[in-house]
């Protein structure tokens, strides 16, 4: 249950949350290409505790703050402002769309059991769904993993690939098809593993270009895995419906988090463009510098009025505002590429070294364009909603436009 | 004085636009590259007010309907899906932007002389502000034009250019500079000026690519013209200030009704990409052709959204919301101008001849690239502030961030 | 036949004709809108015989200079200069396409009858291909033009559309689909019909925004037309391989002719920023302006580098150079809008006016983007030329590179 | 001295680098990430002068193949296919460029010295130009550098860093500032530094994203360093005027190279379109992948030409070529970051790991839009030569173009 917040408590969070985030988290940071170890996480997330700014967008009853979906994006973008900063408060992928799924559809029993220890951050999760070619990637459809209905459970048979988070998850929610007899039932369905299972087995690792995630993107398999019924999150056969509560608002705190960090980029081509001199003039002061920074402006405020919107409308209509949550996580992720871009090289460089944090944010942002369907796979979703939109305008009487006008046509 | 109005009644006149506009006013359209004459537009003002639709934003005790700002952008949007539906709505430019500033500055007197009469749409009025090189153009502060005090009044001498709908209008509000004695008041005034005193004289017409502004875009001259106390509009010497009031909302209304025609544009390619077949495929089931719907929804949508981010801070605190209109404007124009840019591809040959009406949308939105501030001068200045803001962030604690890490050297 | 020219004579004619241009053709050239009449391209045809510029491209027998298609490039961009300059110089579409087909393919007898004429610039001439949807269009497999073998010659049926120059022509190459009985002649076939053949008819003007092409864009109607057997021009059934001729030249003739046109526009903007001051600065040297002109420069020189290679191989190997042809269509058409738009953006209000014919030139080329195969169609079969090119060199031994590499893989 | 070579002799060259680098170079690439050890480069290079390919561009007195700079490009490209094929063939950066220099300007003595050693492969060398702010970087005039005229020879003093190849080279060429008492020779000038001189740090690495590079890109520190008469490269005061002569080629082997591996990107993407499913069609039937695929063909086929142009301009008017260069340096630095950015999203979740070496490519080439002189700083130079040329033309009697036609009023 999420709670009421007026604006100035939403603006009261955030800039503590800003505060956190400048004063404990940055001193933190791992240097570039590295990752956070887990010891200093762990102790990261007891002082987020202790500030008050841990788990925003959590359930209160399991240690968050209850944050409603309307209000994540100051915060989140607060704490994207640090690569880190999502892992330490709690909101970062997967867990934070693990949490969301658990919050909406599993029953109490499972909430007790998986939701409260994720909330808490005292333990990690993983949501496998990518499989290797043929199987499901950018066409969810190619579903290959099975689930068997066997007495008194479920067996699981399949391989799954860029796996976020597996390495050390202590559970994994693992989306299946399932023929059932019963065509009520047939079609995919999640299941909550423990990745203890003897029959869950974390593969080879992938090595990205990312560093923000702890955990990895390994391969992992599944092989005669047993789980009893009471591992079926929602119900068999809606899996692609149930993957729909995740993937909207997962793929839109994406975006929040890495305008956060689009924002820390543009913040540092700042401070150079501050520093330096070329010419006799502040690097500020140049026009060709301060075309670049506005565009990134132009790119920050932009990305943040879809965001909101998105986020608003996910509130208070899931199915538009995962529609919408295409256009937001295609131009978003596009965005902050490009914001990141002008701040390297705006630093010259020093942008392409690990002097500074740019080049490795680059790194950090760029595989948004694909996970969480790659941004060609929702221009196709964009334009067939749109055409099939249009249809329906015209199927309620508006006209057909595209009539050549008779009217502009002489007689030679 | 704007009224309150709930979701629900924004919705309905949203809706009642829509069908004004597909009913009444797009079987009136004029011709690709021909205007709308006065008498069918005094016929469809009309039937616009008839319809309740009429000068929505426009105060109700001078016939409009007292719609907020921050409401406006749909209804806008909806008349703007016809070019000449802001001319009909009486929400056109200039005359648009005029009210909103009699309506925030001027004197009860003043309004009921010139504000009744505009929003009522009997009259027609003019803001000549640009002049020729190198008076007044993206650097306002080259203003040229001189209003002297004298007894009783002052006394304007000036060129003016590029003045749209000075043809044919009832009244200017002159931008001036005053150099007062006193230095509170030097600087530069608004002047209320009737088009019929002798010492205005309306010159050489500017041919432009566009069609929609009743009243072309002509040179003004003001010739020893004098006009009594009474003429001042707000104070001497505040003409900059109040120019503010009037700017960025008149640039935002600018993107609002563009976005209308865009979504007009969208929808052409709709239907043409709907009824068209290629290499044996429907045209709106080609990846390419996809691929430039998708693009155009993308920007309609995020067009949408900083315009209405932009007109919710406008209500809150004109002075943020000024400044974000810089980024709207910006965005917007450019991203209108590729909607229909890829409309007219979309719809090959008939796209760039009069079959269609697209290529004259596109010359009807290139000036905005240029008008209401270059889009390279709001870079200019978006960057400029951003610096600045930066700076304050640094003057209240925040740490500069350009230090070059000296842990990222090793020793060799 | 061509004649060998040294590098020094293409320096010269280049010279010659960018002085003829100058001197003679800007003077005259007609306002922005309006289009250039008759009797006054005649006299200026007249001069530039007199002035050795005439018909650079033409066989020296028919009155032309002979000058080889790799030694085209400077020469068409000189005319281009100007918007009337290679309608004086006789080297404007349809013509000059129509005269490198007739030269390459018809017969002494047609040559000496069409040729000679349309070369010393007695006659005009059209290319009736394109068709009303769902004819040939972007898809030219599409043709339903008819020509049916009958006794002593051919009776042609059909309906074409944006015939450029029908208006006014002498003669037509009309590209018709035949179903010969063998399957040898089977296909299309390309046939010399005079325009005063009572079977034709010149049907509706279709308005387009440009204004260089004397004679229009009209419907045109073949009714039951007869034509004798030496009206067809090669072979029959060979239409589509004579077309391939036709269009890997023509539509690099397009992109000299334009790519001059740009130069003019960016010359414009150059001398505007010289003139004009802003802020205290002289337009050049604000960097945001410097920014515009450079990647005008850029867009310059990249289009004319691969407008050359392209010549260069289309006269080294035709079928290679076709290929190339649209990559160069296709960058150069976009390229010459981007020059030109910047140089709008330059200039201001006076960009979007006809005080300057900047915004006429963007009309201009807008179009090109479109005909000569729109440039959608043209990245389909660039990718797809491209896909079976890797397919030929996999085929003679190359390794396929998609194979993810085992070594990145670590036990986890 | 360069050899005369036949365009067929350049093409058997090309194939036969093609074919060493797919058979014997590319078997040996390390992972992403990872460096070519020198071990196993001495190895490569052995085979690579087996093979008849080793330092196409080197005197063949020195060992190289003597091959003239217009018919680099073919040569350089093949060599770029793999990202150490360069290093092995002795033809990377910074060494190729200093080859080039030394050959240019060194006399017999120097040449015999360093040269030699340089086009065999038996050392390396460095040219440390760059300095820490506010030295030498994009502003070359804000060389700090200093070299003082003592008694048989200078005294260099000063700080350079990010000088690629410093670890590990034999010498360096280095630029120092000399304020001579005439002033014919006050100015900078070039000194050749053996690496083991007393006088030379190495100082702390800096860490780039970039592997291809040998010897990194530390800081270099000069301390009191004597030289002799002797290793004067030149002659003093000229160190600027021989930097162009090292500056123009130097930056378009870099467009040369980084196209070779935008081929190589552009061919993975190819072999992964064709080998994967999507939505029941290959992948590169897909439209919106076609479109993908096309624009990348079109950037490698323009940067193509433009280099070819450059380097065939640079062969006939040195001064002329290097102005061109920045066009070529700036555009193709642009292109290839672009192709590489296409290929990654083409291949999905496997373009971002280091399953394929996409990624890494991507950082391989993102620094060339900031070395070689920032594509800013070049587009103002840009910029700043074509307002100049533009002056000449005046000069010489053009017209400006920008006067406003009157024409164009009418009387209103």
């Amino acid at each position: 249950m999420t709670e009421q917040f007026s604006s100035a408590q939403v603006e009261d969070l955030t800039s503590r949350t800003e505060a956190f985030i400048r004063e404990e988290v940055m001193p933190s940071e791992p240097r570039p290409g590295e990752y956070l170890d887990s010891a200093h996480r762990a102790d990261l997330m007891r002082r987020a505790k202790h500030a008050g700014v841990f788990a925003p967008h959590a359930p209160k009853q399991y240690g968050g703050l209850g944050l409603p979906i309307e209000h994540w994006s100051p915060v989140f973008q607060a704490a994207g402002y640090s690569p880190i900063g999502p892992s330490v408060l709690n909101c970062m992928a997967p867990d934070e769309g693990n949490m969301r799924m658990l919050e909406a559809i599993a029953t109490p029993a499972q909430q007790d059991r998986y939701l409260g220890p994720l909330a808490r951050g005292d333990v990690r999760s993983c949501f496998p769904m990518t499989e290797p070619h043929p199987g499901a990637g950018s066409d969810p459809a190619a579903l290959q993993t099975e689930a068997r209905k066997v007495d008194g459970g479920w067996v699981i048979d399949g391989h799954k690939r860029f796996i976020s988070g597996a390495i050390g998850a202590s559970f994994a929610i693992v989306m299946a098809r399932n023929d059932a007899a019963d065509s009520v039932t047939a079609g995919s369905t999640m299941l909550l593993v423990e990745m203890s299972n003897p029959g869950v087995r974390v593969g080879e690792q992938i090595h990205t270009i990312d560093r923000t995630i702890e955990g990895g993107h390994p391969h992992v398999y599944f092989d005669d895995c047993f789980v009893s019924d009471d591992a079926v999150l929602g119900g068999p056969g809606l899996g692609f419906r149930y993957a729909q509560v995740r993937l909207g608002p997962a793929r839109l705190t994406h975006c929040m988090r890495w305008l956060g960090l689009a924002r820390r980029a543009l913040d540092i081509a700042l401070d150079r463009a501050s520093a330096r001199e070329l010419f006799g003039s502040r690097l500020q002061d140049l026009g060709i510098a301060q075309n670049l920074l506005a565009e990134s402006v132009i790119d920050v405020e932009t990305s943040d009025a879809i965001i909101q919107r998105t986020a608003t409308l996910l509130a208070s209509n899931p199915k538009e505002g995962t529609a919408l949550s295409s256009v937001a996580k295609t131009y978003c992720s596009e965005a902050v590429f490009r914001v990141i871009d002008r701040a390297i090289q705006l630093c010259g460089g020093d942008g392409v070294s690990d002097g500074l944090p740019l080049a490795q944010y680059l790194n950090e942002v760029r595989p948004f364009r694909i996970y969480d369907g790659s941004n060609e796979t929702h221009k196709w979703a964009i334009a067939r909603r749109k055409v099939a939109a249009r249809d329906r305008q015209v199927a309620a009487g508006a006209s057909r436009l595209d009539r050549i006008g008779e009217q502009s046509y002489d007689r030679s």
